[in-house]
């Protein structure tokens, strides 16, 4: 089919783009010069442009039409699918609101930086007023069915509904709050022996056993510091994660690269067919974050994961876990605390601070809520949600990049990431009834290989709904924490 | 002036490219785990062409007729003018030629590699014949006045011709061959504390000082490790090198680190003016080579900089160096020895393996040698020039690369940059009355700015000639040689 061949030239290179403007900025966060900044940027701008500017091209959408419906082999079907939805949604966007975003954002994000360095939120609102403004607009020219959000979350979560968020949150906010609540009453489990000093160097060969028998390929991939961990890909060949190294918090790395030893362990799993092609990425940022989310916290914060590791680690830093017993250190790195700062929160409480957000942005931008009214908002929901008001403006409405960056409509996808991750581990448990005991030895090959059929081979050749096979729930959510957590607090109290 | 701002907005794209390629390329060199070569040389590739594209597009022929002549400023007429040789040389080679070649040097690559490993010259033979006959259609559609080797030649040393390359190379080849007859007849200084074990961090922590204090500005550039040294510009402000380390070779990584550091400080040197044009750039690759000869040689094997540097690196290695002489080590990496290996020679016999190639590269462009006849051509001249017969092809015909990457009439550039070396630093010791002092008191400052104000800042807008000031000769170079190693070795026995 000629003109199969075609749009995969066209899609390659579009690919080869941006996974070139992936290596810079990957570069940037590990070991770019401070000085190089200026050029960087622009380089990676003059990447990004070319490639929208090329996968925007009329051609593309000839193409796409003479092959919508034709008989092309598994993958080309899914290829042509994904990509017409893709070129549909960035030819609705007119190229000035691109521009104007992109300027906008850069701009935003230094004022983001000088209000939170300052706790001054009126240094950022003109900005947030400007990419607010902007990303209506965005909104409307994509357009929606239902409501204007639903057009924002569709970019991070295709198919997602804004009325499907808001019961899952509202039914897991029902159950969530009283455990909170429970928990909050209780004694807090001793914490500060990880406060101790831990040599770095010590913290990152553990970290790089962990990973080396998690299963992340080392072949094809590699760890590195950065001030924010993250993972990235360059091709399904080199996935690519970061940690922070702190040495005055032992649990900081250990948890950073096993979070994005997920995201990459998704990324190493995808069909080496779909290589080069849009497919060849995860199904939505929801799912790419219940991967984060299953290897960090139902693996990593496993008992069954210590139970093999943690003889390891007392190995490696006797002075300072000699007298720590396999119970405390497991209930250390599980312990509860409603706190202001996102980030840092626990697994229990995190999902209250995404809703806190999702309720802002649903009012933001449906323009029932003024930007300056949103420190106030935020800190009384707060109280609402987790109990706690931030201490200032910075602890609080200022704490997360993502408005400034433009991405208004992301942050469900970080709780959804979660309800998704008890969801498919509790059909790994149910297909492999030895799981835990696997974990128990050190053992994930049946895990990871149970995803990678089942998820990580597909890429976006399938929907996230579809890969999950079931409809997305609150309860093996619920069900995962209540049973969890009742083992290391009197919730009936 | 409206069509300029197209141009530069042009031609910055098509710098964004090809550096962004150059960051692909840094990082297959350093840190890229090994399984994912495949979709990086296709980045790489989508890269390069695109770039290629856009710049042989008409319109910049368009533009660059309409600013012909006009009156720009400064940078802008000479942006103008390089660009238009480039342009004409980049348009004059048909597009499949461009392919074709990528394709031929490809399988070359391997196919050297291979004969290399097996000293079997029969391997490689056919490959080099494709490269030799595509270069030679290459030179002819570029076009030259005089000989074939000009067109090719002026790809690397733009203005330069043959006929000037054989008389410099015969004036300096009369003179040089007996000063190393005379100095192959005297006793060779003991080297043999070189080859104990030297700490790699140690030796990497004394690089790193000295490249402070030569004036490489860390801020805007760093320094990695891969298999072979090389430099490499990402901006004016992000210029990159990289060293070897060999535990039981101390010379290797601080000479390598010297010599890229030379590299590097030319393109650091470049004014800010010029960034994100075609003319950031050095104006020739002798004139690289110049700077980078200079550091490594000029400076970094004069006794001057080792009365500074000696005492600290042997307090940093006491054990191996607490016996050894200021006056013996300095004989030792000034050790003079006629062999096989040209990237392993010293730089008085240096430029004669640079006149052999040469003089074989000339016979092969004008079909005056068969391939088949190389390896025997090629041990002739070695006995000829150096006295030496090489014990295998491995160490003879097939030690060099760049034949199997397409790049002939590249060789003759690293002899001109060491002639060009000496009569710079002449200029600059004329000049800098107080250099040698300077020098022996690890102060570069005035070097570097002498450097920095008469060549490095203006990138390519001059060419070499004109930044030389005067007519290249071997004769600077010689009296060089004679003066240092006549304090070295009995010369006149």
């Amino acid at each position: 089919m000629k003109e199969y061949g075609e749009l995969r030239t066209l899609l390659g290179a579009i690919d080869d783009l941006h996974r070139a403007a992936q290596v810079l900025e990957w570069d940037q966060e590990t070991y770019m010069p401070g000085g190089a900044v200026a050029a960087r940027i622009r380089q990676v701008a003059t990447l990004r442009k070319l490639a929208h500017e090329q996968f925007t091209d009329d051609r593309v959408g000839v193409l796409l039409d003479r092959l919508a419906g034709l008989d092309l082999n598994e993958w080309g079907a899914d290829l042509v699918a994904v990509t017409r939805r893709d070129y549909d949604r960035a030819r609705r966007i007119p190229p000035h609101l691109i521009r104007d975003l992109a300027l906008a954002s850069g701009q935003a994000r230094e004022a983001w930086r000088m209000a939170r360095s300052t706790n001054d939120f009126q240094r950022f609102a003109p900005y947030l007023e400007r990419i607010l403004a902007l990303t209506i607009e965005k909104a409307e020219a994509l357009g929606y069915a239902v409501c204007r959000y639903d057009a924002l979350l569709d970019e991070y979560e295709p198919g997602m509904r804004t009325s499907v968020v808001q019961s899952l949150f509202a039914s897991l906010r029902r159950d969530l709050v009283p455990i909170v609540q429970a928990i909050a009453r209780c004694d807090r489990p001793d914490t500060t022996f990880l406060r101790q000093a831990f040599d770095s160097e010590v913290q990152w060969a553990f970290g790089m056993d962990v990973l080396r028998k998690l299963g992340y390929d080392l072949m094809r991939g590699r760890q590195d510091v950065s001030a924010h961990p993250f993972s990235t890909s360059f091709s399904i060949d080199d996935v690519r994660i970061t940690t922070r190294l702190h040495e005055r918090s032992l649990p900081s790395a250990l948890f950073s690269t096993m979070h994005e030893a997920g995201h990459a362990l998704y990324e190493q799993g995808i069909d080496a067919a779909l290589e080069n092609t849009p497919l060849a990425e995860g199904a939505s940022l929801g799912l790419h974050e219940s991967q984060s989310r299953l290897w960090e916290n139902l693996v990593g914060r496993s008992r069954s994961f210590w139970e093999y590791w943690y003889p390891d680690l007392r190995e490696r830093f006797r002075d300072q876990l000699g007298v720590v017993s396999l119970d405390a250190f497991y209930r250390a790195v599980n312990c509860v605390t409603p706190a202001a700062i996102r980030v840092e929160a626990d697994e229990v409480t995190y999902n209250l601070h995404i809703m806190l957000r999702f309720d802002l942005e649903q009012a933001m931008v449906d323009q029932q809520v003024a930007v300056q009214d949103l420190p106030a908002l935020w800190n009384a929901k707060m109280e609402e949600y987790l109990g706690v008001r931030p201490g200032s403006d910075t602890e609080g409405v200022l704490q997360d990049i993502h408005w400034a960056l433009g991405a208004i409509g992301y942050f469900p996808t970080y709780a959804l990431g979660n309800l998704m991750s008890a969801q498919i581990f509790a059909c790994a448990r149910a297909a492999l009834p030895d799981l835990d005991h696997s974990m128990a030895r050190g053992d994930y090959t049946d895990l990871l290989a149970w995803l990678r059929t089942g998820i990580y081979r597909f890429g976006r050749s399938r929907s996230a709904a579809a890969l999950i096979g079931e409809q997305l729930s609150a309860a093996p959510w619920l069900a995962y924490v209540r049973r969890k957590y009742e083992a290391l607090y009197p919730l009936q109290s």
